[in-house]
This record gives C-alpha cells, structure tokens and sequence, in this order.
C-alpha cells in the first residue's frame, strides 16, 4: 500500500485520489466487543438493507460524521457456534465484500492486539502500525517463503503521527491467539512490537484492490510477559478498547476534511 | 456442509435442490500447475470478459463438458512476486467471488496434499475427503477453540465413493508447507491422512454461502517420511497431478447427468 512509482498514467491518477478529500472511511474490526464502543461514539446504525449476500453474519454500521461517511464492518458471530468470527479468512471476506459493495476511500483496521515489552509495549498503548506482515505462513521455498510473509507497508501517514500521540511499531499477524516457537521466530524477524490476528490478511486485501489501509491496534496483553495470553486478553479487553475508541475518535477527528495526501 | 436437518422450509428446499440434474461445477483450484491439466482435459477456455474485479490476479475457465457447466477458477500469481496465489486467503476470496459470480450447484477443490504414512498415504495416493479442519488456528478459550479447528464434513457421496477407486480420508488445511511440533499435534487430533494449504477454507466458504463441496486430493509427499517436503514436493508436482488429473476426470463423468442426491 505503499504509494506507486510516479511517472505512470496510473500514478497520476493515484496522485489525483490523494488530494480529492476524504469522504468515505470504512472500518474492519474484528470483534464486537472491539466495534461497539466506535458504533456508539459516532452512533452507527445497522444496515437494514444489507450489502452482503443473504446468509453471511457479516454485520455493517454506518452514519454520517462531519464531513464523512463512515461504515463499519465486522465478521459478525460464527454460525454455528455463535463466537465472532475472528482470524484472517474472515477478515479478508469481509474487507473485500465490503470494499467491492461501499468503495471507500479510506480503511481503518482497529482492534487489540499482544504487545511485545522487549519492544517497549504496555498494556493499553495504542499503536499505529508502520509495517504489517504474516508470521504463521512458512513456505520454504524460493520467492514463495516472501509471499507467505506478506509484508506490506500501511498506508504512510506522517502527519497524523506527529498530531497524535501514538506509538509506531510493526504488526504480525497469525490465525493463533497463542504463540508457537515458530511463530515466534517470524514474529521476531518481522520485527514485529504488536502481535493481532487479523491485519495482514486486511492489508493483502486492500492492495489487493488499491485502498489505502492503515492499522490501529491496542495492546491488550503483554506476549513475552508472565501471565496467560487468554487470560490476560479476556481480563484487558473492555477497559482497552475503551483506550483504543478514543483514538480511533482522534483520527477520524484529525481525518476529517482532509485528503489522502494530507494525512 | 453436511445436509440440514429435516423437517424446516429451508430443509425441503435443499432436498429439492438436491434433486434437480447438476448443472454446473466449480473446480477451485489453487497452483497453475494443477489447474493446467484440468483445463486442457474439459478443453476449458479462459474468461475474456472477468467476472472478477479489475485488478485482481484470480484466472477464471470455462466450458462445457456433456450436460456440464464448468468453471474452474484459481488465485493466479501474485501480483508483485509472480508466484502462485497460495493458501487460504486467496482461496477462501477467489471462491467467494467465483459463488457469487456463477452460483454452482457443486465445488470441487482439486489439488495436491502431503500424506502421512501413518495413516496409509502413499505417493500418487488420490483421496476423496470426507472431512476438512484447520491444524493452525489455535485458540485457547472455549469455543474459540473449536472455531479456530473448523471442522466440518465434506458433501455426502457415497455412490461416487463406491464407484471409483479413490481412498478416503480427512484433510487438515494450514499455511504452512512445513509442519511444526504444534502444527502436528493439531493434525493428529484432526485425525488426518492428508495436510494441505486450502481445503478447509474453501469449505468454509462454500458452508458460508450454502453451496455443497467435496476435496480431490492428490499426494505429492509423504510428510512423515525421509525426505524434506519442499524438494519432494517440487519433484512429484507434475507426475501427481496427472494422477489427479485422471481421478477428477472420473468424478465429472460419474456427476455428468445426476442430481446431488445421487451423488
């Protein structure tokens, strides 16, 4: 998602898009505990008249806030077993579902995430991500062991950065909430501060069909620390998601009224 | 994608689908390589005018073959490395996109696969799968849990199963093409003769979306023996595909001219 070459007929229309404003931003987020506190703050309706295909639980939110239409995407509860539908198959569905149905502008991937401290990640830091990138997709061959990592940079965003006050770090994404030995080691050489189970497979997505995408993730759980990631998940999540919608409101906030090119 | 309980309006819908002549197929199918024979096998055409979105890398052929629609569709190569489109992201997209394109009665996901020994797997060994899950979605909180493993039946055939000379066994799906001490722990509690990088999304998506599916999986490698599964792999990909080649053109001749139920 980094921006093209210049000197192509491509680029600059790329270049076009990036001063037209912002009108369209469209969050993924991948569980409801982590939507409804941004439902709420810019008070999102529920679709009525969806956009997805008749049986998916894939949920939309939108409103008008300021100057921008705002949707809201998450993969909705699990058929059959009633849990959110977490992890990348369902993100990348969802994204590209709803990126070919609402064509935004804009997307935004917020959620939690487990920090690494040997990084310099706390407990309800609030990362914006610069690079994101897969860490339990291990081909060991040629050029496909690239492809398998899947590192991307997010959409560059250096003003943004130097309004807010949030940390800059990497994001490794994996299907497991757990960490293996292997995991571990593509974590460390994608030199990853934040760890998720979704961002990569939204960012694949993105450029997949040319939205810029960026990614905010509040840590939730200290990977490399000494309590249970699940446990320490389960404990964190609602007072974290608390520190993660209040800068989600900031950015939307700092967003509004200006172009790609601006941010 | 086991058939829905009896007795509900929607039950009595599937039956009756179930009972209408098989008008159309979709192979899903992930590498060139596989795809090829299978192209050139029903004679199938390359789509000149995409049902996909602009961009995207997802190839798309088509035919008829007897009374037969077939469309075959695999995720192309990646745009910025040229290498095939492996694994369950791209899998799980380009059947999405290719359900709500074409609306196939059936989904065939062809391929290759490593076996294990173990459980009976030879070299060129061709499997009908009776059941798909995931080896490397861990998630340890209850429900999660058995979200994240995703397990799931494949279409019911047990004419074809009777008919033609295929073995039978389950299928793991990861995004690895090694296997990890983790990654073996969660095949062996899958119960699992074959391991590959897409069937169990492509089942996920065809349950989402309610289209029944069934798994053609051809054995490149043993995982449990000598030799490192990338090398094996490379050696036997064009002598196992053609042994998979024989065994899809078996199954499109036994489905030619019959309904689901029949199957």
């Amino acid at each position: 998602m980094a921006p093209h070459g210049e000197g192509s007929e491509e680029a600059l229309v790329v270049q076009d898009e990036n001063r037209k404003p912002i009108s369209s931003i469209l969050f993924v987020i991948a569980m409801q505990t982590e939507a409804m506190p941004v439902v709420n703050k810019f008070q999102l309706k529920e679709d009525l008249d969806p956009v997805f295909p008749k049986g998916v639980p894939w949920v939309r939110y939108h409103g008008i806030y300021k100057d921008l239409h705002i949707n809201l995407v998450w993969p909705g509860k699990d058929l059959t077993l009633g849990v959110d539908s977490v992890g990348t198959i369902s993100a990348s569905l969802v994204t590209y579902a709803a990126i070919q149905a609402l064509q935004p502008d804009l997307i935004i991937n917020a959620g939690t995430a487990g920090g690494f401290k040997v990084k310099g990640a706390c407990i309800s830091d609030v990362f914006l991500v610069s690079d994101v990138a897969f860490h339990d997709r291990r081909i060991p061959i040629p050029v496909f062991d690239l492809y398998g990592v899947g590192s991307r940079q997010s959409f560059s965003t250096p003003n943004l950065l130097n309004e807010l006050n949030l940390k800059v770090g990497k994001l490794s994404t994996g299907d497991s909430l757990d960490m293996s030995p292997q995991d571990e080691a593509s974590i460390v050489a994608n030199d990853a501060t934040v760890k998720d189970m979704e961002g990569a497979a939204v960012a694949y997505v993105a450029d997949l069909l040319k939205v810029p995408a960026i990614f905010i993730k509040a840590v939730t759980d200290i990977v490399d620390g000494d309590k249970p990631t699940a446990e320490e998940f389960l404990q964190n999540l609602a007072a974290v998601t608390a520190a993660l919608d209040q800068a989600v409101a900031q950015v939307v906030d700092f967003i509004s009224g200006k172009c790609l090119s601006e941010l």
